[in-house]
């Protein structure tokens, strides 16, 4: 773990974090089974059973033993144990300040919210979830208030995410962001060189979809020893132990792309997981640090190298070995540029690489606006649409394909959007520092994406939880957050794309 | 649960007690995982967690707070209560007896032993193994001292799987069994009239069995709702919770009755435990009462419905609307006669109806003569092919096909061999008495199997744990234990098959 050797109480305070990660493995494993795998009948008891597991890592993370832990430990000299005990006492803090009944009344909220929301999110019916939100929006404030913050009480819930990044953090950089993306977009609509997507949209079998899903994830070095590729709804990756890190996929016959892009980018996600640090395993820093850096990972992969050129170039043949017979009439440039396209959609997570940021601010906007009590949840509906029009010019017709197409404020989620924006600039910075010591198009013409794998590994995964994320974004790249290698990036590809 | 209203200390007890079924849930999932989709390099974190989860049910099995809700409960005039302090005070009694530091000794053992053993058996070399199962042994003899007993020491491990059953009960029917089915079998080997298995072990694709294996399942009754089947590589039903019961089963190509026995084998596991009582779960009298019991359920639809003339004469169409055409010229009888093939073999899994019980006998007076110290681990590679050249008339000659052959031993498993027997008897037992209410043959032949499946929750599966096995054998049949249904059974089916 670190050349210094433990105490005693060292050992002691790692074994008693261990529980906590033999526990989180059990309702991993069960998290995983019911998105994949479970009989419907069984998810009820199987949620008592997952209360109960949950209620007992809250007593781990709050007992008296690990108070005594961290007040005799926090002076400790190995860094290894120093920041442990930093990230154990700021959860033991944040933990604590939550009375129990109010949290408990939280989890049975957002239990409930989440399929009332699926019904809602059905019919197209704001009204039926809208009690359920203005809960959830109401404990939300109260937690940030338990929690404390210094500018915005947002802060304190953006601090849940990715810690470090503040309301001003994201003022500063997304005003800019939205006004480059802006001017890029517009180009995209003045040219007149479009892509046509109708070529791709073929139908393609599941099978051969899953057989092409599993060569591209083994390329990017993926350990089929310690994971595997499951069919899902909504895809996701799961470190369930720290060697078996699982990926699920959903296939659509008419669109390849949903199940392509898709499992490389939960692949990026399962990367970041299994190239974490060995020595650091079942303590507290060696876990990835925040939902930003791990959705930079996700996006490097899927965006950098799955949507780039030199990788259809190279790639294209394989493609063409796994589709049906249609496809093999279609040049490579074209294919390439219909997998590209940009075009405003209403739903976030079938948006392309320039219009997707978009999406990310006017969430922000509208959950920093509730949490300050600037804006009603009665009246989301139509702020949603107004700002979609404003933002992307598109104005959905109903609420399930606006305001109610996300799941994460129905499970109680405010704070985690801004870290799809931050993970994909963070992306973009790390892409140009890689590109500095290893060509992503070189190693993709050598067929060997080793090199970037390891250099992720390197500089990214095997730090854990060691650094703040912004403080790890400063040591790899050497700078801040800097949304213009994203905007370069986008304006380079997409010039070529588009002629401009 | 039952009509007289719960105390609160009731309530408690039984509040406490389902947290043993919340971990249990837990360690189920995970097994089952295991042995049916887990990547092989988080096996190891898993068996971490495994003995972590296990060490919290042993300390919620044997508290001061266990205890004393067993002193304070034992004599409530509550049916269930009683007979759930009934289970948990034995189960208490037992587990305080073993030393702490004992149980765990044996626990890693026998962990490392599975894998010894399946090396020795890949290599075919008893040596490597042997000192593994010498302190396998050693220890069952030392348990068994802890336990005690009345007459012979192994009653202390039959204890363990078929409550109620002892040496003298089975020395009462094994000898007469055996000779029973040694005179069948010399009918057999004398008749002229030989089914001809070549004709049935054609290439049958692995998905199209799985197709029938799931049609099947569906006529059974089983509840795809609560449950799914699943590929392995050593087939087993297991309740993750009461409402999730997965079956999984095994695929050979080139010979179809491995997946489709098999499945309806595990299939009538897994009924049993559909068909538990709802208002008796997560109670100590709401699981299966026993492993003979629970035999008595698989055995009776793989043989008893399975293997059954009607059935074939009823589904065999069915059979070939997925079988590969070069099964279309076999005629219905040749079939029915090439499944029921009576020829012994060395392993017992691949035992037909006839031979099984001997196998059972082999292993059951080699395991009292080890528990008895009557014999020495080093003889059992001679032992066992002296005992199946007297039995079967067949001598392995090596001991893959001979001692090494079952994993049981390994697990650390003595006691456990006779339920298959037992369960085998009871089975037909229960056939009789099934038979007197409820045709099997005419509900094969009504395509409706569900007055099967309802007679055997109402009579078998309702009643839990609530009865020790031979006392609800004796209600469910009107007697004991008794091997005559069994031999008449086949007596009458192997008649008509080899004509005599």
């Amino acid at each position: 773990m670190s050349t210094v050797a433990k105490t005693s109480l060292q050992e002691d305070f790692f074994e008693y974090y261990k529980q906590i990660e033999s526990y989180e493995e059990a309702i991993k494993l069960m998290a995983w089974d019911l998105r994949t795998k479970a009989p419907k009948k069984g998810v009820q008891r199987r949620s008592e059973t997952l209360s109960f597991l949950s209620q007992k890592v809250h007593e781990l993370k709050t007992s008296d033993q690990i108070k005594s832990y961290i007040d005799q430990l926090r002076d400790t000299e190995d860094p290894v144990v120093k920041r442990s005990i930093e990230l154990v006492e700021k959860d033991y803090n944040k933990t604590k300040k939550i009375p129990v009944d109010e949290f408990k009344e939280f989890v049975e909220l957002t239990s409930q919210a989440e399929s009332v929301w699926s019904e809602a999110r059905e019919k197209s019916d704001f009204e039926l979830f809208r009690p359920y939100l203005e809960k959830i929006v109401d404990f939300n404030i109260k937690f940030a208030e338990y929690w404390g913050y210094k500018d915005n009480r947002y802060d304190a819930l953006l601090d849940g995410f990715e810690p470090g990044v503040t309301v001003q953090t994201l003022d500063q950089v997304f005003p800019k962001l939205r006004k480059d993306l802006g001017d890029l977009i517009h180009k995209v609509n003045q040219s007149t060189n479009q892509p046509n997507t109708e070529q791709i949209l073929k139908h393609f079998p599941k099978e051969k979809q899953e057989q092409f899903a599993l060569k591209v994830l083994e390329k990017m070095g993926y350990d089929f020893e310690a994971g595997r590729l499951d069919e899902t709804v909504h895809p996701f990756a799961i470190n369930i132990n720290h060697d078996d890190v699982r990926v699920t996929t959903r296939y659509d016959e008419q669109d390849f792309r949903m199940a392509v892009f898709g499992t490389i980018h939960e692949g990026g996600h399962a990367l970041y997981e299994q190239g974490l640090n060995r020595d650091m395993y079942d303590t507290p820093v060696g876990n990835s640090v925040s939902m930003g850096i791990h959705e930079s990972q996700s996006l490097f992969w899927e965006n950098f190298v799955g949507r780039n050129e030199t990788f259809w170039e190279e790639f294209y043949d394989l493609f063409l070995a796994y589709a049906p017979d249609s496809f093999k009439g279609l040049p490579k440039d074209e294919f390439y540029r219909a997998v590209n396209e940009v075009k405003p959609t209403f739903i976030r997570i079938e948006a392309d690489e320039m219009t997707y940021p978009l999406h990310i601010m006017i969430r922000y906007e509208l959950e920093k606006g509730l949490i300050n009590e600037e804006i009603e949840v009665k009246d989301l509906p139509k702020l949603w649409n107004d700002k979609m029009e404003e933002y992307l010019g598109i104005r959905p017709e109903q609420d399930a394909d606006g305001v109610l197409q996300d799941v994460h404020w129905s499970g109680g989620d405010f704070g985690y959007f801004p870290s799809y924006a931050l993970g994909y600039m963070y992306g973009a910075q790390i892409r140009t520092a890689l590109n500095h010591s290893v060509s992503i198009d070189d190693c993709i013409k050598n067929n060997d994406l080793a090199p970037i794998k390891d250099w992720l590994n390197e500089n990214i995964h095997q730090k854990g939880s060691m650094l703040e994320p912004l403080d790890l974004l400063k040591e790899v790249t050497g700078e801040g957050l800097n949304p213009d290698h994203l905007v370069n990036y986008l304006d380079e590809k997409y010039g070529k794309i588009y002629k401009w």
